[in-house]
């Protein structure tokens, strides 16, 4: 991609000597990933045709010629008709050369004030401001899986972990509720995004704007554009909305990875906390009892490969001087399996974590084991009045009788418990048991069950107001 | 860093049969790198302590040993008469041993409510929101130093380059003005990640809430932060903002060696466009003659470091389970070096930008050889009424014959130019011409010298608004 | 990929309640990517069936049929006539399920004492030895066009750089050597990840080996492996030689970028010191004197690429628990895309490289500008027997006063240069010409003409002796 | 660092019309992180000095000057008593210029003939060589622990996992050799590595190499490098060294975030598969129960930041030009942290490996549960004759029988399995249980625990050859 127009003779071989050897030929040529820009290069001409005949650049009729060609060949490319060519490079060329060949020498007009570097700029950006908006759909969706299953999960006792080892009785809820936390944060970052994506660069035109009258902030509006960018030198080299964009997907990925971790670990024999829907997961034909979780696994290898696209582009602009170079051609295929690998797995997710399924007994148990409620023993008895080291101390030798007598603190009696303080009354086990633990941590962000509902509530609230 | 408590004497030593080996003392411990958190540590204290007295937690007499307390032992710190511990394994331990120390056993008492896990999140983002604004501030300023001296520049022609190769002029001001451009996109995606800095995750103690009848929003409220996290199990694990503001981070970096690379080349004997300022270079005891251009060179090479540090961070924070794990105490080390090189590459360029001085002669003297002005006489040609193809041939012609007689397009005769197309009239001069090029390029971000005027002024006008 | 049988009908479908999702099965399917394979895995295949047949588990019969039914697999693929199926997931299920399809029950027993697991690992190396192997050809190629390029340029002046400043006269042939000497190091490093990539993973199974009566030894010589690897546990999950190469491949990208960014500033007006060939370059329609280099900005840019490939690699692989997990299918698309890349870039140099040519005029007279001979001069005032501050001391007078009256020191009367020091006689100007400054420095690995040819002949010898 | 001298007014400031800005010399001095090098750097002009005498450029009375002033420096630094100053830039200064202060102007003389550029890639190497060595040996303490416990462990049983779900038996011993060939694979890329940093750059001067009669052979075998590098230019620019051992250690610290994961998993209640030795870990003074498993949670931590590291490097050196720029003063900080990460990590690794217990009987329960034998009951029936896919369908029945009546295959009678399949006979047991699972994978690289036995064995030996 550069800004030089190119036929099958290419109209800059003039001053050069020797045909473009065929396989640069293929190595520069990017029409193998760009023409999935059609739809978007297209839109960006007709907003600029629009723009020249307003402008008196074009006449109607030559607007008109354009916009037919351009609708004619958008309908080719859709119906698989559309011969793309590796020597016309890229898919402007491509789309050009054919409006050409369909409507004369007004089809050249098209690129009067623009050049390739603007257009591009502008195509890339159109493509993803669309792709952010259904990337933020699956989100949304998620989210609202993961609200809905919260709510219905909010009294559902399990260990909180730490260490992965078990420190506190939490609700499934409440976990479930965690991750949506961090995608509400991912929301907020691809709208951040999306605001800098959506701004036009179309004029820049080669580097330094064009000779020609046109009216910028036109096609700006046109296009659904916030208006054009500042700079020109800038607007043809600027990737930082791909950066930005990848650097938000990078985050979500690595939310997901955690997210898939648990799930890989929950449905692990010795877990055995939750049960995945059979079609996110694969069998074995030789064991039959074995159900891997796939999906998960899968989307946690991802996580590499968006980190990778990342330092890519990262890597790309490092020390590129102003304005277009070549480089830049190299910032397509990462920002595109970037969104494809997103889209796919934020998908996947929203259609699994519905039919999620939790083993509540097996998770009541294993919060049951590991004296959770030790800390909640403390808090009582620094309740009580009895000083911070001493509280300390008593459950030290509660938690060790009842490693001794394989007793959990809330299967003690409280003779049992008296052992240890006077001051320990039957009140006591309205805290030790796993419920009253839950309960009383009572406050927003807690886990309370009362709370773990708000905030679901609250969280869909926040969903149903995005659009 | 995790939910424990210390002294000299561990206190969960009980349980344990040996001691902590010292090389692992000294491998687990991270007072080395985080005592630069002190400060938003007792900041957070306080404004824990106040909390607790308000709710009824502490006393008022509690309350007011504890802030004496404290804020004695930030006298100590800041007087460097503070003895650091790495037995007591990281800043919060150290500064709680040393309130007990000095104020008893109310000292432990500070801790109600609360745990490491939600302290270190909590000093982080206090400590995080204060660098961005400073960081912001030099960002400013740098940007200032930028928008003056493009006013300055504004006239001054230079060649604008794609493929490094001489394409169109531009000025000096449009150019520095891309720089701008660029670091406006990144002031608006500190502040964007400010927004997400600015929560309170205090109160989500060690995971799952606290037992005591606590009040988030107060303490939010008293330590400038927007409002409380929503979910305790990720308020303890999440480190997004870390995340997030590296990423902004390697952006700016981005750009900076950008920058950088272009100050290099244009310094070099080769180009020749400007002079920097002696101190911001070297020179060598051997060859008099040399000046060369460490600073930016030095900002060129940082770069590597932040990219290093967001891949750092990622990779820490890929498949963690939750909620808090040891792990997350590699948080610090990225995220503390992220600030001080950004702060330090801003502030070397915010000192530097006002000093660079343009050879304008030679700038000028470049722009003229390479034909740059070959598109205005095509543009010239299609208005015309030249067929653009026609217009091109004739271009073309004109530029191998003054390949050939060693003359640019605008030092041509009318006669000369004539002999390609009876079309060109004296007023073709008016766009052959450096100015006459420039000055047509005259809509928004374009490289008119009116346009990068009204441009400078507008940026300065933005930046003037930010407090 | 895992190991499990699959057909239309998933032959672990009967524990399942429901059919796999379509988009999922798109989703966790590797045929679209991996299919590439085919011929190792069919050369993997054909082994493992020998040596079935040699220990007993296959009869002669039997063996006879795999292996014609193989092979004319093979050719249906090969002749474009094999029909993929996503729903048989990857490469290795479609080729059983035709093997089956055309001989019938026999055809599953060849999976008899192995698992996908294991053959998919032996694929990859087998796959990997071969891309390396013509990689290393097409680096011996470009290597051999340096050495050669070296001794014709061996005698050629140019300036020497640091920090992009004129530092000392070297010659263009050693500047070329600089490359081949980081290329060298390169095909070292291909050799040594050779060595590891070199061992057979097959008979470790699905994960702890068979309880066939397997001979690893022989499959593994069949295959030209050195051995068999040394645990089954780590050999299905083993992706080290994928990482190790990458991150060769990262190393040698990175010097084509240094290559490269030269070449780009070498081509500019600015440097105008090479010539490239046009076939590596683009023109513009409109601009007819430009003439971009966009062969050496596009491999410069795809240095990205396989930074961000290394990345996603590690990212993958991070915290992975043994064996294998589906994440482990994520290794092969950076994996590919490495090798695309990376031989691609080198054969495009390779092809480009020869046909360099440089402006030796050009060169010269920058290497004439900039004092380039100064530390000459300090080195024989030493010599002489001058002490060194002062030998400092007059070099830099000598300098200034050429900087005022605009003369190199060469070109300095032996009265001129007498001004700051009587010891300077006339031998003075053996050391102050280019040529005199580039001779001098005659040792192994100095700039000297002679080095240079020797160390160019050298070079080719070590070529020709590859193989 | 650049070739350039200095001292408090510095030499070259004679050119330059102001003061270096105080900001400025701390923003690009390196003699806070490089004075680590001091060692390797008094060594590197020890053996330079040595050289010039022989070649007469020094005196026999100036070397031993100079020698002895050196020997009293290093004697300074390691008492602590050496002042080292941010002004004179780096450790090369600080060193060379307290050695003019006190032997006078010899210490001057010191310089001839090389550079700072060809010094600091000299010590660096030198530096890189020894830390090798050191990494290498705790890396073989950590293999040698593996191997003795592996031998003690051969016949312990566990479950084998594939997607972290049960897959087949294996033994402990197995499991930690699997580990052991990670870090073998290790072992031999450190060694590799080595080959490669073990060359001598000293000689190659500020670039160009120098006028000096150096004898560049001899100071490569004083310092006991195996030659000299092979071209100047490239000597003072190449860092490969440096990013080819931190590629090798992000390996590393893949493998040991892989180890890590592992053992966390292990000290989980739900997993409860082995202790860690009580200094590795940390505790609760709340919850006594609670034993985290600090060290290896930290060191999965760890893993980021050397593929942080790496990714800085890498970013550092794409596209800089030749020869030495200032960018490559950024090398250090990643490198060095890069080697204590990496010898802290094996180091700890190794202290805690011998250490840790088996919990037997948890993990062979763990085995017995999920049907670990089903792959071993149809090899059973394939080998009787039964032809493959009935083989499965037997299987699948009794997996599904054994489901329902909640007995694993080894706890059915004879009688119920002949429900299934006529073929099975009173031999079955001798596969279907465990120990019959594990001793039938008899081959190399197999878990049975002659294997392991064996395997163990030739491991040990191997790490004993190693010197």
């Amino acid at each position: 991609m550069n800004d030089t127009t190119s036929s099958d003779i290419k109209p800059w071989g003039g001053r050069f000597s020797e045909p473009t050897d065929q396989f640069v030929e293929r190595f520069t040529a990017s029409v193998g990933f760009d023409q999935r820009l059609y739809h978007h290069d297209i839109n960006g001409s007709l907003a600029h045709a629009q723009m020249l005949a307003k402008v008196g650049v074009l006449t109607d009729e030559e607007y008109t010629q354009i916009s037919e060609g351009l609708e004619a060949i958008r309908g080719e490319i859709e119906r698989g008709e559309f011969n793309w060519s590796v020597s016309l490079e890229d898919v402007h060329m491509n789309i050009e050369a054919r409006l050409t060949e369909r409507i004369g020498i007004t089809g050249k007009k098209l690129h009067t004030g623009r050049s390739r570097n603007d257009q591009v700029a502008t195509d890339i950006r159109l493509y993803l401001r669309d792709e952010i908006d259904s990337i933020a759909a699956e989100l949304t969706r998620l989210q609202q899986g993961l609200c809905e299953l919260a709510a219905r999960e909010a009294d559902t006792i399990m260990p909180g972990f730490t260490h992965l080892q078990t420190a506190q009785p939490v609700t499934f809820g409440h976990h479930l509720l965690a991750w949506n936390a961090m995608l509400g944060r991912d929301y907020e970052r691809l709208m951040d995004c999306r605001k800098r994506v959506n701004r036009s660069p179309l004029g820049a035109a080669a580097l330094a704007g064009t000779t020609y009258p046109i009216d910028r902030e036109m096609t700006a509006q046109l296009l659904g554009f916030e208006g054009p960018t500042e700079n020109s030198l800038d607007s043809v080299s600027d990737r930082d909305f791909a950066i930005e964009f990848t650097a938000a997907a990078a985050l979500i990925m690595t939310h997901l990875s955690r997210f898939s971790e648990e799930l890989v670990l929950w449905t692990s024999a010795q877990f055995n906390f939750i049960n995945l829907p059979d079609r996110f997961c694969t069998g074995s034909s030789i064991m039959p009892q074995k159900k891997n979780p796939d999906v998960p696994e899968l989307v946690r290898g991802k996580t590499g490969r968006v980190n990778g696209h990342l330092i890519s582009l990262l890597t790309l602009m490092k020390s590129q001087p102003l304005a277009y170079n070549k480089d830049n051609q190299e910032d397509k295929e990462p920002l595109f399996d970037t969104i494809d690998t997103l889209r796919d797995c934020l998908k996947s997710y929203a259609d699994m974590v519905p039919a999620i399924t939790a083993n509540a007994d097996v998770m009541r148990e294993a919060a049951m084991r590991g004296f959770s409620t030790a800390t909640d023993l403390a808090d009582y008895l620094v309740r009580k009045g009895v000083p911070f080291r001493d509280a300390h101390e008593i459950v030290g030798k509660s938690v060790a009788y009842g490693i001794e007598s394989k007793k959990d603190l809330s299967e003690m009696t409280l003779d049992e418990l008296k052992q240890f303080s006077d001051t320990i009354e039957q009140d006591v086990f309205d805290v030790l048991t796993l419920e009253g633990s839950v309960n009383a941590r009572d406050h927003v962000g807690g886990t309370a069950p009362a709370q773990v509902k708000a905030a679901a509530a609250r969280g869909l609230k926040v969903l149903a107001e995005r659009n």
